[in-house]
């Protein structure tokens, strides 16, 4: 086995979670086809259940787990999509759900978590006090502990999200994922190259939070250091688990800049009419870059529009 | 026969207009149906290519027309969702379309029509002026006046979203949706209870502009004089075509508040992930209200999310 996860983990994900999670829509618009130069096929997993792919590798851990151990509950500490991700499937199989969250997160981020059911944990905003308190949290209720993307059961379900793609559109020549700390993106490569060794896989990057092309670059894993972008699910380092797979069976990594995240969150808003965060858009920045464009013998593309989570009270443009 | 348009003609429509035009998708959220107290179907028309429904209705007009009649090009006055549908409708068979505007009609509306490659011919801004801008042109290109709903082939076309959602759900018990001029919605109930003759047909819309209420109401139709609402797309008062079908193939007709079109909106935006404009939140709102929720014997009802277009430089709440 080359990498920690493969592509029977993904289809055991698919068959535990497939009943649970949205089958989200494949959609094309030919505005983009023109831009882009060749068409572009959008995984709306803005469209999943919570607002994000996260839904798929949280419910996939959370379902893997024995009766005994699962009735203990889950843990995370994130302020993010896979905190609401992680309420909701704890929630679905009715068990508690402690999500430790910095007392700095906003009041929208810790009600969407207790709308889904989770418990929010408050601690101080450092890395090293969530872990402390989230370890505290496993010791206290006998938990388990579920990280965002580090874990075979999370890169496995969000791996899902490629095969249903790959079912819809078997032609596919690449795809084009976001990348923070490489769940989805790793998940991709062990998913469609799996069906289809052929396929290229590119990530998708702000040049505020590089860590990925830098890794890619060096052949060496390099850490996230104060990262700044608005696409905030894509702050962080890659893992131990992801960052293997990416070395490996990604091809490239493009980055992109502030205005451009901006700039085409509002295209897909005003085209498409699909919410999406700055995240999500970090892709089709790529696909709409020179650089991408200049790619030859790619006819068709996927492009995962990762999640639409925002805040409606403020215009991002 | 019994009315102006048969099945048979939406089936005519669903085969001239299936390779142009998006089969939208129908998604669920269960925030929405926990809401309704019954499983919901959204047929997202949205997604539709111009951003609404209008685009089958006038790619069903346009395509109907002989090739030489075709070559004189489509003429129409409207600043709303059917402009740029029958735009593109006409750019799509490489024919010129004529679109009557009044002068004082926004920039965001001309560009739209300019966009799609339409002509955008200024008039004063009353009707009297528009349908006298309209026929000169029809006298002095020679071409066809497609107009917005109360046209044989439009309805038809309109009535095509019905078929794929019956498609998608056969066992639908009820649909609702917004009526304006009533193309969309006479549209669904010969499609609709064309194919299944039990299922119940709702008509949504605002208070400010409620025609068609009033007509079911009184039997006779009823003119929409001095309209208000935010729901721009639902102004118009029912058509000599689409009146009876109304009459007779409608259950009720719902209105609803300014105050909830936009509560509703924002709902969908949230939850949904979905960009939809005020006439699309017409519809949400029936399916949450009281009244509505109180009817029995519906399990399962559809709702049309009929556009998108909206401002992007503005907030609706």
């Amino acid at each position: 086995m080359k990498h920690a996860v493969t592509l029977a983990d993904v289809r055991e994900a698919e068959l535990r979670i497939r009943r649970i999670v949205h089958r989200t829509p494949t959609l094309t618009c030919e505005t983009i086809d023109r831009l882009a130069g060749r068409r572009v096929y959008f995984k709306c997993e803005n469209l999943q259940k919570t607002g994000s792919f996260k839904y798929r590798g949280a419910t996939n851990a959370v379902q893997a787990l024995a009766d005994d151990v699962a009735a203990r509950g889950v843990v995370t500490h994130s302020s993010g999509n896979h905190a609401q991700a992680l309420a909701l499937a704890a929630k679905f199989r009715n068990i508690p759900a402690y999500v430790v969250m910095p007392h700095t997160a906003t009041t929208v981020k810790k009600q969407a978590v207790l709308g889904y059911g989770g418990q929010v944990i408050e601690c101080a905003p450092t890395l090293a006090d969530r872990e402390r308190t989230a370890a505290e949290w496993v010791a206290k209720t006998g938990g388990t502990l579920i990280p965002p993307f580090d874990h075979v059961h999370v890169i496995a379900g969000q791996g899902t999200a490629a095969l249903e793609l790959l079912e819809d559109v078997p032609e596919l020549d690449a795809v084009v994922v976001p990348v923070g700390g490489g769940g989805l993106l790793s998940g991709f490569c062990i998913a469609s190259r799996g069906v289809k060794p052929t396929i290229r896989v590119f990530g998708a990057e702000p040049l505020g939070a590089d860590d990925a092309a830098r890794s890619k670059a060096a052949g060496v894993w390099q850490p996230q250091t104060a990262p700044n972008s608005i696409a905030d699910g894509l702050l962080t380092s890659l893992g131990q688990l992801t960052w293997p797979i990416v070395r490996d069976e990604v091809e490239a990594i493009f980055t992109v800049t502030e205005d451009d995240i901006r700039a085409k969150m509002r295209l897909i808003w005003e085209r498409m009419k699909l919410i999406i965060e700055p995240s999500a858009a970090v892709g089709v920045c790529v696909v709409l870059s020179e650089a991408f464009r200049e790619l030859p013998n790619i006819r068709t593309v996927g492009v995962v529009l990762c999640g639409g989570n925002v805040n409606l009270d403020t215009l991002y443009w």
